[in-house]
């Protein structure tokens, strides 16, 4: 059963798991550092240790103590308890929804380990915009997708708006992080997926045409927001895919989709089968 | 030719529109009060003159008036220049986008108006989120809807964030909001469109079956964020349509896709005939 710990100074160093949750810079620092990521809400936080994530401690106010009961009887960790003034204080922002846990974070498994099994893969280049993490990790668990892999410098998963926009999903899907972003691909076309490039350029295969031959494995390959996909993703894939937009999108000054729509679309098209 | 007015205070009263852009609260009430909103960039403010709104004044720094002076030649309104500072003070955060302007709304459409030559339609109802709202008008956009219409309470498709996520797809696509929730889908079954409910229930027909008929008009309903659609309107529809997830989504804690995500599945599976 955890132990219940009053605290009533935002300073609290026991509490610098949770500094300033809004300031990305320091985020990334404090949380690669010290091997940690934050769950919010009752929900995330039940999904995170359901997957298996070790609870390094969680922050909250009286009258969540109750709804969490049954999850805190089984963690070994300390529940600090403090009054939304000083949640406020801690955090940077009013936590509306009242419980936040650090969690530890777990090693990746390798590309190849994580690609072992599966049939369905997305891999996502250089993605800058964690809320559009999240929201594909989400739209990859409503649709069928395997696991993700992620360029070297793809947004974290795990990243509290991540974390948060997939509902938890980050928590369901398998991951890996390759180390080179230049070999990147060679793992999967070793393990016989067809690579697939979704791009807007219209004179792509539309996806309707590539629907995937009974027992293929597919890779499908999404670019960052700005640029999409590097030239060098495009010409290692075998085969570049669109979304088919209408003939007067372009009259109405829209080039493309955004990420999380084309990979939804996508998804829905290619990853079903 | 548009006047460069220099303003050094954050408080001159001529920078009111521009006041505190992410105090929603307050920008709601401004807006509405003086009929205006807000758009930020070079690329979105071009969208909004060449859709035919009118500017009431422009805010930037001195080194965007070059890459604008092309647009500000056509503008008879005021040009604040301001360092970033000021801009800064104004607005309540870096405007990184270096140019605001301030457009005048202009009258809607009544529903009869805006659906006569319509032929694809989508329905929003008391969707919440700006960001969800702009999203999915880019993918109307880009999929060949031909106009949106939106419950009483369904967020502003006018309002900053959702004017910048739709990269200026809600000046090109023509919409109107009803005056009445309970029967407000009458002018829709009055002109003939076929009326499809959006629902994660997996009972309901999966949106392949769906197809429209040729020459078929057809209203897509989206429903909220957290609620999805009203039981008024769920029953007021001709058919309720679903996307298929995959038989694992369950176990892996997802119940649904996110409204931008099922919207463009749909959209996609829906508008282009």
């Amino acid at each position: 059963m955890a132990t219940v710990i009053p605290v009533e100074d935002p300073a609290d160093p026991r509490l610098t798991d949770y500094t300033r949750l809004r300031d990305v810079q320091l985020r990334k620092s404090l949380e690669a550092e010290h091997g940690l990521f934050i769950a919010e809400g009752e929900k995330v936080i039940r999904r995170a240790v359901r997957a298996g994530y070790p609870v390094r401690s969680v922050l909250t106010s009286r009258r969540w103590l109750e709804p969490l009961s049954d999850l805190l009887e089984g963690v070994q960790a300390p529940v600090y308890l403090a009054d939304e003034r000083v949640l406020e204080g801690v955090a940077g922002f009013p936590v509306h929804r009242g419980a936040l846990a650090a969690m530890a974070r777990t090693p990746l498994p390798s590309v190849p380990e994580l690609i072992a099994a599966a049939r369905r893969v997305l891999v996502l280049e250089d993605l800058v915009d964690h809320g559009n993490v999240g929201a594909i990790y989400r739209c990859a668990a409503a649709l069928g997708v395997d696991a993700v892999v992620l360029s070297p410098r793809c947004a974290d998963p795990l990243y509290r708006r991540a974390v948060k926009v997939s509902m938890g999903a980050v928590f369901a899907i398998p991951y890996a992080r390759m180390d080179d972003w230049y070999h990147g691909l060679g793992d999967l076309r070793a393990a016989g997926f067809r690579l697939l490039a979704l791009t807007p350029d219209q004179s792509a295969v539309p996806i309707d045409k590539a629907v995937p031959a009974a027992g293929e494995r597919v890779a499908l390959l999404l670019g960052s927001e700005g640029d999409g996909l590097s030239s060098r993703w495009l010409k290692e894939a075998d085969e570049a895919v669109c979304i088919p937009m209408s003939p007067d999108a372009m009259d109405r000054g829209v080039d493309s989709l955004n990420v999380v729509a084309a990979a939804s679309i996508a998804c829905y098209g290619l990853m079903r089968s």
